[in-house]
């Protein structure tokens, strides 16, 4: 088999077999296949798409295309959750205790963010002590004992995909569903998970800008698991503003804990009881959606799901006194309000613009290399819909720097206050199969 | 400016600037664009093609990768042929001396041969003695004074272009039209000649299968070189069957001293005529193509561009005895001839394939790495729409093993007989603007 006829293939849209794709596979993660010819290849799925069969054996090959991770050790069903990205994303903190606090298992691989997208990783990190490099073993006894733990993805973990995101990042080939579905579901499978809940954001602040796009990635990737034997469902949610009102790191650590308290906003919390409802009954701990709902609520409204936080922090070495104590994270040295110019309803607030001028506070990396800090970050007042009057607070910069004009300037330019906006739909389709 | 924009903005079907198009192919040159860019942007070309612009801006710049050969010095218009490749396709060996023997200066540069397909410069090595290799200022002094030289490709000729056939060759993106004609013309224009006529061939034995698709390439390359300001014209020829009766190297020397000496293949000739006659015009030699023609029949006739084939094999180190004695050139070892099998009219005669069985005797080379051995090939006895008794001689096999059952079998396969076939046309178009 030669690498040039295979790109010759899919060059001219033809299916490629099985044992064709794990040639290519194996042979680019052993570096017997060059950059220069995966590459190519990459353009050619960009153009010629992939079968559900090609997507199915691309990423079965790359989940196996370095360490698996065997969760069999683990009681029950173990749940994962993916969410291809967003603007203030703050799910993963709340929903991970709370649905391990009703007895479902949450064996969670984390990420980093980058550019406009924040990262699991780096917020957890804003709790002072939280370790995210844990071993499998100490992984898997705390998911045993804990029903949960969120840690960082092993460095072996689907090499294949390492240096395919790599290479897609400088080719112009990432924005492309097969190349996608394959490297998020790869990862979701060599992390071991039974059940993987995905959510498939959509709007300015996610990748798929538009629905349709985002429906594809989402029924290709549900569809991908289940042909390799993972529950699988799959959100559409809306990533046109950002979700909740905090962004940056030590900032949705503060708004995770008050949203288990009770007090968060109510379209992360909507967000995470839609998600934890799926996550609850592909652990089958409930057969219903509403059943899982009303467990879920529960838990938040008995302090059970805050505690689950509290246990899971001090588990990884994080000071758990921060749950008694949140405002303590808040260190940013200045704090600086936006005033609204007019007065008007809010009909835009543009979440990847809002994430880059998180990022460039200092909240996010533009480069992998850059370092965060966990301080800074934005708290928005006014969401979408919601009346606003001249002077008003729109959001409150928190820095530690005052000089922030360029970004004030970013944040007026993306906040549009007109004479009517309306709350954009939180959820836009479900699908489980 | 980024190299991955600039893969993206092709990508999606917009038109690069001439700023642009040189950033590629200068970075590329120097190294500063590495590979694995590069072959995702060919892909990209490869699918959503080039203007005319593009295509000219890409092909100057392709030409000013290195050196630019300058012929100013040499009097009078510079005429330079190309062929884009055939089977027995013996045409630069006579036409050189033939539009030389009327005054018309051709400066040459060859190529040799891969595949089935044969190289003038291979065929010129056949005769003892001959030089391909000799520097620019010898390479201009011998067109100044005997109007003709026909020699290698100086190794910094376009190096933009060895380097990106390099990578194309491996990445499945050889076949696409702006790549090829950017590679064939910036050559051309590099190697310094102020006319340029171009053969496209077609069929089975070309790398154009068919028409239209020459008819695109000869069309663009015309373009290309008036916007590049060279006079420029196009034959789309047949390649269905090998041209003239010889394949191999020695035996198409025989056969051009034969044509020159008034004794070719009628086809071969009549090629011969028609390309010549469009060097002689571009060549300000004459005004029309008939009283072209008429110059060059007059100079064949009249043994005048046989003796200028021999001042040129004499010019470039040749052994210039074997003008009258070819024959002796013909030393394999065994000569070998092939009956037909039934009685009939030659329907078929595959040219690729028996460019390959030729390949496999030892004629041409199955990697760039082989040797070729002078000495053996293919000579025909019949051509499409000839009629054949069975047990007659189809062809003979010049060849230095005895064990060459494959060679048959693979000469039976593609020369097909039946009950009528018709000689195909020998120029389906001319394209001169």
């Amino acid at each position: 088999m030669r690498m040039v006829d295979l790109i010759e293939k899919k060059r001219d849209g033809q299916v490629l077999t099985d044992e064709e794709i794990q040639f290519i596979i194996s042979g680019y993660t052993k570096g017997d296949i060059p950059d220069y010819q995966m590459s190519a290849f990459l353009m050619t799925v960009f153009y010629k798409d992939m079968t559900d069969e090609e997507i199915t054996t691309l990423t079965l090959a790359m989940a196996n295309s370095g360490e698996m991770i065997d969760l069999s050790s683990i009681k029950g069903i173990k749940v994962d959750k993916h969410s291809t990205g967003g603007v203030g994303d703050t799910t993963t903190l709340i929903l991970a205790p709370l649905v391990a606090s009703v007895g479902a298992s949450v064996a969670k691989m984390s990420g980093r963010g980058l550019g406009y997208t924040g990262g699991t990783l780096d917020k957890l990190e804003a709790i002072p002590g939280f370790h995210v490099e844990i071993p499998d073993a100490e992984f898997i006894r705390l998911v045993n004992e804990s029903h949960v733990a969120v840690i960082g993805q092993s460095g072996d973990l689907a090499p294949a995909d390492k240096k395919l995101y790599a290479l897609r990042d400088v080719t112009a080939t990432v924005n492309s569903i097969p190349l996608i579905a394959s490297s998020i579901m790869s990862k979701k499978i060599a992390a071991g998970a039974d059940a993987i809940v995905l959510d498939v954001t959509t709007g300015e602040g996610a990748f798929m800008k538009n629905i349709d796009e985002a429906r594809r990635l989402a029924e290709t990737m549900v569809r991908i698991g289940h042909l390799a034997n993972r529950q699988t469902m799959a959100v559409i949610s809306d990533m046109s503003q950002p979700l909740g009102e905090a962004i940056g790191n030590s900032l949705e650590v503060v708004e995770a804990i008050e949203t288990l308290q009770g007090k968060g906003p109510e379209d992360l919390l909507e967000m995470c009881y839609i998600l934890g409802s799926q996550m609850v009954v592909l652990a089958k701990k409930a057969t219903t959606l509403d059943d899982a709902r009303e467990m879920l609520k529960e838990a938040l409204e008995s302090g059970k799901a805050l505690e689950k936080f509290r246990e899971m922090i001090r588990n990884q070495g994080g000071d758990d006194t921060i749950i008694d104590a949140p405002e303590s994270l808040l260190t940013a040295k200045y704090q600086i309000e936006l005033p609204a110019q007019t007065s008007g309803v809010v009909q835009k607030l543009v979440a990847n613009e809002i994430g880059i001028a998180a990022m460039l506070l200092g909240a996010g990396r533009a480069t992998k290399e850059d370092e965060v800090d966990h301080a800074v970050g934005i708290k928005l007042h006014k969401k979408v819909g919601m009346a606003v009057s001249s002077g008003e607070s729109l959001l409150t910069i928190y820095s530690n720097s005052d000089s922030i004009d360029h970004v004030k300037e970013l944040l007026y330019k993306n906040i549009e206050i007109g004479s009517s906006g309306t709350e954009p739909e939180l959820i836009h389709d479900i699908i489980t199969a």
